[in-house]
C-alpha cells in the first residue's frame, strides 16, 4: 500500500471509527454469539485477491463488531474499565505510522527518551518522589512478572541468574491476600517459585485488607521452616472488590524480613491523578517496584501498563543481556529499555500517553475520574437504600459489589449463589449493560465496575433499573 | 476527544503519517541526535494545558522525527527488516478504535476467534500441517520464554508448577548454538534455568550451523553429569548471519534425550511464504513449538510475533490460572488465550495481519520477498567481485555478512576489527544507509541485511557505493 493509498483508506478508516463510536449507545453491550459462531463466517483459508478497503470496513461490520463485548460502551460496568480514549488511539497511530523500532537507544533514540520522559511525567502527576524510574510495559501480568524475578536474584544473592533457581537451597516463598489478582499467581508460577511457595493472606470483612500481623505470622513461619521470603505483592485497589492493603505497614513488616515489594496499584494507579485519593498508596516510597495501567480507568488504549522501580541496577543486572549486533558507540551514556523488561523488540508506546495528556489535558481526566468517584458512590447509596439488595464492601474507588438477597433465600447460600449467578447473566443478555460476577468470601457476587469513559449518570440509572428487573423478577 | 474530533484530528494524522512516508527517503536514515539531546527538548513537567492537534503534530516533526533512525527508509539495512506496511497499520488502528479488551474469550468473542482463523491462513500460507495451533505474542522474546516453561515443566514432569524450580532434583539445560538470538539466553535467564545451565554449542564456518553430533555430545556430557536436557532452541535464520541450523537432524537427537524443541524461525519465517524456501525447515513438524514474526520481513507493524505449539493441553496446563472473575458459562467451549501467554490483557493484534493479507494480497507479499532475496543475491555477488571484500557467510535469505580487508590490515586481527567499527559507523553517520556490525567467531563483521519494504535495486546501489567509499578511504 502506497502512502497515497493510505491516504484515502485511512480517511475512511478514521470515519467509521468515528461513526462506530459516536453510535456505541445503540448497540448491546454484551455480544450475542456463541462459541464458534464468528470463526464461522471466515472462510477457513486465507484470502488469495487483495479486497478493497471498504470491504475491509464491511468485514469488521459483519464479522468483528457482532462479535464484540463493547468495553466502550458507556453501559459497560464490567471487570474494570478499560477505556481507549480517542486521543490516545491517535498517539498509536502516530506510533505504527512512524514505524520506529525500539531494540535498543541507537535503533530509535526518541523512542526511548520520550518514553524516559514521559514516565517522569505520569510520575510527578500521580505524587511520587524523583526516586523513582518508570518505563512502559504491554501489561500489569508482565511488570508483576519482572517484580518477582527481580525478587527471586535478590533473595539468592543473585546466584539464581547463574546456576538456576534450582540450586537455591532454600525454598523462595511470595506473599500476597487473598483479594490479590490472578497475575501475582501467574507471575509466581512463571518465575519457577512453585504454587506451593506462595502463600495467600488471609484477609477479612469489612475492607478484605491484608494486615501486617498476618503478613508477619506467615513470614515467620515460613523462615522457621527453613524457608526465605523473597516477595510480597501489595494490592491498591485489589481485582474483585478494590481492596486497599495498608502499604506502609506492610512495607515494614515485608522491609524486616528482607523481601522485595511490589506495590500492584494496576486500576487504582489511575486515582493518584487526584491528590485527595493518595492516602491510598501512602508508604509507597518504601516499595521497591510499582504498577499501574494507565489502559484501565485513566484510558490510555491497551497496552499501556506503566512499571516503576527505584533501583534500575538491580532490575538491569536481572534483565540485561548484551548480544554483539546490538553494541553501539553510545552504550553507557543512554537508556536500554530492553534491559528492563522481557521484550526486545518494543513499540513507540509513550506516544499513546503524551497525545493523550496533550490533546485532552490533565483536568479532564482528572474531572472524569472525580465524576465516576461520584457516580460510584451515587450507585453504591442507592444499591443500599434498596430493599433486598446489599453493598458487600467500602468502595473506595469506582467498583461497588452488590449482592441481591431476596428473603427466600436468605438462608440457603448455594440457592443465593445460583439466583446472582442467573440475574447477572440474566442483566448481561438484555445489552442494556454489562457486569461481571465473582467470588467474595466464597460465595458469588456482583461487581458494578463504574468508569466507561462514556458513562454519566443517566446511563447508571438506566443500568440498575435492568439490574433490578432481572434480579427482583428472576 | 468527541468522535467528531477524532474524525477530524485523524483526518490530519492519517495525512502527517502519508507525508511522512512518502518523503522518508529524503531524510538521513541514522538519526545525527546524541545521547540526551532528545529529552532535553521535552519540558520536565507534564503539559498542564491541552493543545491543538496541529501542536502535536509539529511535536512530532520538533522532537520525535528528527530522533529516530528510520527502519521504513528504503536505505535501511540494519538489524533486520521491521517493515511496518502501511495496510498493517490500518489494522492496526482499527484494533485502537475498537477499543476491544482481551481477556477472555467473553470479554471479546470475536478478537479471540479471529485469531484463531487468522493463525491458521499464516499457519497454511507457510505449508505448516494443521497439527499447529497459533496465537499472536508481541515478541519472539516472549515466544521463546513460553516455549521455554513449557520445556521447564516437561523435564520436572510437571512439578515444578507446584514445587517450584527449587525443588529439581537435577539441573535442567537448554541448548542453542552460538549463532542463536539473545531472546534465548535471556529466557533461559527469566526462566530460571541459570546462566551455567545454558550449552551454547559451538558452530563453525562456512554455514555456522549447528551440528546433530555436536547437539547429541553436548547432551550426553550433561546426563553423564546428573543434569537433564530440558529444550533445545533450533535457528532457522540466525540473526547474525542467518545461519540455517538441520531442523529434522537436531530435532531427532533431542527427542532422543526427551527434550522440547523449539524453532526460532523470528525472521526466516517470513521466507517460508514462498514454497521455494522451505527446505530451510524440513523437519520442522517434529519440534514442540515455533515462532516467527511478520513483524520483520513480512511487514506487519511491531507487535507481531506468531507462537505455534503443537499440544496446546501442555501449553494450558503450564500457564493457566483460573480466578473467579474471569469464569463465564461457555468456558471449555472456547479458547483461552490468556492461557497461551504471558499478559492477561490482550489487543486485537490479528487485524494487523487480516488488514495486510486483506489490503496487499498474499501474491504481493510474496514477490517483495522474492525481489529482496534476489536483491541480496546481486549484493553478495557485487561485494565478493570486489577486490579487498569478502563475504563471510552463505546468502540463504536476504542478509549478506561482509568484510573490507585491505592489504595492509589482513594479518592484524585487532586493527581489522577497528577499521570495520570505524567504517561502520562512518557509513551510518553519512546517512544514506544504516548497517549494523556484529561479531563473527569473536571478530567485527558488517551485515547488510535486506528487505526494507522499500528497498530497490537503485537503493543498494547508492548504499554499496556509500559503504566503498567510506570504507576504503578510511
Amino acid at each position: 500500500m502506497t502512502p497515497e493509498e493510505f491516504r484515502i483508506a485511512g480517511h475512511q478508516l478514521v470515519d467509521w471509527i468515528a461513526n462506530f463510536r459516536s453510535t456505541l449507545e445503540e448497540r448491546p453491550v454484551m455480544t450475542t454469539m456463541g462459541p464458534g459462531s464468528i470463526r464461522a463466517l471466515l472462510p477457513p483459508s486465507p484470502p488469495s485477491e487483495p479486497v478493497s478497503m471498504q470491504t475491509m470496513l464491511d468485514e469488521l461490520d459483519r464479522v468483528v463488531v457482532p462479535g464484540m463485548t463493547h468495553v466502550q460502551h458507556p453501559g459497560f460496568l464490567g471487570f474494570f474499565p478499560s477505556n481507549a480514549t480517542l486521543s490516545s488511539v491517535l498517539g498509536d497511530l502516530a506510533s505504527s505510522g512512524l514505524g520506529g523500532l525500539g531494540i535498543s537507544w541507537q535503533s530509535c533514540p526518541s523512542l526511548t527518551e520520550v518514553e524516559e520522559v514521559v514516565c517522569d511525567w505520569m510520575r510527578q502527576l500521580v505524587g511520587l518522589s524523583d526516586a523513582w524510574k518508570g518505563t512502559i510495559h504491554d501489561t500489569a501480568s508482565t511488570a508483576t512478572l519482572v517484580a518477582l524475578l527481580c525478587a527471586r536474584e535478590r533473595a539468592t544473592g543473585f546466584t539464581a541468574r547463574t546456576g538456576g533457581l534450582q540450586s537455591s537451597p532454600t525454598a523462595l516463598v511470595i506473599y500476597a491476600s487473598d483479594q490479590a489478582h490472578s497475575s501475582i499467581p501467574k507471575a509466581a508460577l512463571l518465575a519457577g517459585y512453585g504454587a506451593h511457595n506462595l502463600r495467600i493472606v488471609s484477609t477479612r470483612g469489612p475492607a478484605y485488607a491484608m494486615t501486617a500481623d498476618a503478613l508477619d505470622d506467615a513470614m515467620r513461619a515460613d523462615i522457621d521452616a527453613g524457608r526465605t521470603p523473597a516477595a510480597v505483592v501489595i494490592a491498591v485497589g485489589a481485582t474483585a472488590t478494590t481492596a486497599i492493603d495498608p502499604v506502609a505497614e506492610l512495607t515494614a513488616a515485608a522491609r524486616s524480613h528482607g523481601a522485595w515489594v511490589h506495590v500492584d496499584a494496576a486500576l487504582a494507579g489511575s486515582a493518584m491523578l487526584l491528590p485527595e485519593c493518595r492516602w491510598m498508596w501512602e508508604g509507597v516510597e518504601g516499595a521497591d517496584s510499582l504498577t499501574w495501567n494507565p489502559h484501565k480507568w485513566m484510558g490510555t488504549v491497551l497496552d499501556t501498563s506503566l512499571f516503576y522501580v527505584r533501583d534500575t541496577e538491580e532490575l538491569v543486572s536481572v534483565l540485561a543481556t548484551d548480544p554483539s549486533y546490538l553494541k553501539s558507540s553510545v552504550d553507557g551514556q543512554v537508556t536500554q529499555y530492553r534491559d528492563w523488561g522481557v521484550s526486545l523488540g518494543r513499540r513507540f508506546r509513550s506516544l499513546k500517553l503524551w497525545f493523550q495528556l496533550g490533546l485532552d489535558g490533565v483536568e479532564s481526566i482528572q474531572t472524569r475520574l472525580r465524576r465516576d468517584m461520584a457516580n460510584a458512590q451515587w450507585l453504591a447509596a442507592t444499591v443500599a437504600d434498596t430493599p433486598n439488595w446489599q453493598v458487600l464492601t467500602p468502595v473506595p474507588l469506582q467498583t461497588v459489589c452488590v449482592r441481591h438477597v431476596p428473603t427466600s433465600l436468605a438462608h440457603d447460600a448455594d440457592a443465593l449463589d445460583a439466583h446472582t449467578l442467573a440475574w447477572a447473566e440474566a442483566v448481561n443478555r438484555a445489552g442494556l449493560t454489562y457486569i461481571t460476577a465473582s467470588k467474595l468470601d466464597g460465595r458469588w457476587m456482583v461487581r458494578l465496575s463504574v468508569g466507561a469513559e462514556g458513562t454519566e449518570r443517566h446511563h447508571l440509572e438506566r443500568a440498575w433499573a435492568s439490574i433490578r428487573q432481572y434480579a427482583e423478577h428472576a
